[in-house]
């Protein structure tokens, strides 16, 4: 299988806190680490081009088995000559194993020890997602990287519910590395498959599930189930117990998660790979975030402000060429672009924000770092009239 | 007042029919005619950045009184500057009147000879449009072109009410003449009115209305009340009719035409200046223009076409990244990307349509050119499932 070290190397090790920097490389390109993937459920990250993607500096994208396998198909995506071609992407691709979308729809499923029968959303036609079906379309989109496929539960199951999870989805896993042996690679380059840790808010399972995954020897290695309705707290107690049962030596990679502030938070702990639909989501309800905190465009006190973009210290298109003025109109109007430069807004600041939380790594003071930033976040807290509290993993 | 003969400048004329290629110039940008203006009527090019737009080569884009006299307000915009800074649109900016929205209104406007009450499709509030309101209004917007306040009717309208919608406008032209020599410009920059020649399809009032108003000596002259809802022959008819009454050393602008066949005849009548919102309503409904004929995106026919972008003749950035296949999806799943695209590609192909008609006309064939491309248009015709018959000024 794929050598996990030449995959990833550790360059350099915070000394004031379990950060690190280092670099993921796949055939598309090489990630420097920590990373933000932005979320490209149907193969778009909304409203977004990738030349815009690229200029924000993004080297990883998300995307979903889930929505892409219903539409427009996996097969027609491999026809296309896989996911990159499809939408044009020069960059890597992670797509995740559809587990998380599938156990969501409750109503619709039938779950069983090989796998789950499903109801398309578009259509009502019958699907059925197992951990060799999961890879099967995954090696149809071709991905870089590729997820297990798991089970999720909700936040509030309970201990026996939660233990019975933990050990299918631990039985997935062989399931999935069995499939991701015999099945070949649809395309010339490598897929590296990571397991997933469940286990809710229990230390005890998430220790079991971590023990029993690193048998498999996977190439990375992430924290599922989190940021799914449980407060900021609890997030960061998992998280971080679990983070540090995870070795030093494979990319950790924290599902779903979050808030500048998460992010920064668990940069700390020692996670290197992010995703959210946050940033694009909260664009399209109008909430920006800056480096002095998050402003909802809507809000009237911007209709008469045309001395000042989003942002004065950020660099992106939409700062450097529009007021917060002339942003609300946009949006306001139900103009597609005012969604679009907030998006563009928000995708950059996150990209800035993990730029710059590597530049602290290697110099050596990201905590310091993380505390400023924390702190000048809080300076338009004032202002909003809306805190948002949502938390997701999908879009 | 302005100097016309600086403003418009012919270069060429074309020794096979009534084709002109000459220069307009306004503080903000040289216009090479004829022009295509795209509609950005809420200060927005649907869809579009102006970085887009000036790469697809657009020297002039139109903006709607009406709608910005509305939200945010033509106040709001002169706080910004204007409206060049409002939408960080550095290059050329006609506004119209408003009249074209404000009698296509019926219900709840009055008119009178003073002008027009009506109610604020946003939030019912009254709001008053009479010669010189309008001009006090395009002051505060600031475009480079401003147009004159007309008396717009339905196409159906009989020969009495025409006649006196002809002299109403007629008097408001001269009342828009007085107010545009007493109002100061607002910016540091000429703004140069416009004529508009109404009459309905009747060649008598036309032939009045045009001799009227060219008393008046204006630096620019447009047809208006055409692509209503009439046949094409008789669009055809009157505007080559009118066109030919139009004095030759200034700018002929047909308002709300059209199709790119339509635009290809009327710059043979010789008309200099173009807006129309098809190609950026179409391709909001997933229709894109091409050198072979329209195309609807949304055809299944396209669904595993990955071989093959809209035109490959095409050099715009949608028809050089994505697949006919990938921007059926983005259409069929409801994303943003797919009307950009398809936005891009639309005003990237009527400003290639008119670069091109620049270029023949100079060469002096531009008949042929017209010919061959009207053949072209053709080729995809067997394919299309909807003909789109919509003509439209406003959007």
């Amino acid at each position: 299988m794929e050598n996990s070290l030449d995959f990833f190397k550790i360059k350099h090790l915070d000394t004031t806190c379990n950060a690190r920097e280092g670099i993921i490389k796949t055939y598309h390109s090489e990630i420097i680490t920590p990373i933000f993937m932005p979320v490209g459920t149907q193969a778009t990250v909304k409203s977004l081009s990738p030349k815009e993607l690229e200029e924000c500096g993004c080297s990883i994208i998300l995307s979903n088995t889930y929505h892409l396998h219903l539409r427009p198909g996996d097969d027609a995506i491999a026809l296309a000559g896989g996911l990159h071609k499809f939408e044009s992407w020069r960059k890597s691709i992670l797509t995740d194993s559809g587990g998380f979308q599938v156990f969501s729809l409750k109503d619709i499923s039938k779950i069983s020890e090989e796998g789950v029968w499903f109801q398309s959303y578009i259509d009502g036609s019958k699907h059925f997602f197992s951990p060799e079906r999961s890879i099967q379309i995954q090696r149809n989109l071709g991905a870089d990287i590729i997820m297990m496929f798991d089970e999720c539960l909700q936040t509030d199951a309970n201990l026996t519910i939660i233990e019975n999870a933990v050990n299918r989805t631990i039985r997935w896993a062989y399931r999935c590395v069995k499939a991701h042996r015999e099945i070949p690679f649809k395309f010339d380059y490598p897929q590296y498959l990571f397991g997933i840790i469940q286990g809710g808010l229990d230390k005890s399972l998430r220790k079991y599930c971590v023990e029993e995954l690193l048998e498999l020897d996977l190439p990375g290695y992430a924290v599922g189930g989190l940021a799914v309705g449980e407060t900021t707290e609890q997030m960061y107690e998992i998280a971080q117990y679990t983070c540090e049962l995870l070795p030093k030596n494979k990319p950790r990679y924290l599902m779903g998660v979050g808030t500048p502030e998460n992010i920064l938070e668990c940069i700390a702990m020692g996670f290197d790979m992010f995703d959210c639909v946050m940033p694009t989501r909260n664009a399209r309800n109008g909430t920006v975030f800056s480096w002095n905190g998050k402003i909802n465009i809507r809000n009237s006190r911007h209709a008469n402000d045309f001395s000042q973009g989003i942002d004065s210290s950020c660099s992106c298109y939409a700062c450097k060429n529009f007021s917060r003025g002339y942003l609300r109109h946009l949006f306001m109007a139900g103009e597609i672009l005012g969604i679009r430069l907030l998006t563009l807004h928000n995708i950059y600041f996150y990209m800035d924000l993990i730029k710059k939380s590597q530049e602290h790594i290697i110099k050596g003071d990201f905590i310091n770092f993380k505390k400023q930033t924390l702190e000048g976040f809080s300076k338009e807290k004032n202002n909003n009239f809306e805190q948002e509290t949502e938390y997701g993993h999908s879009e």
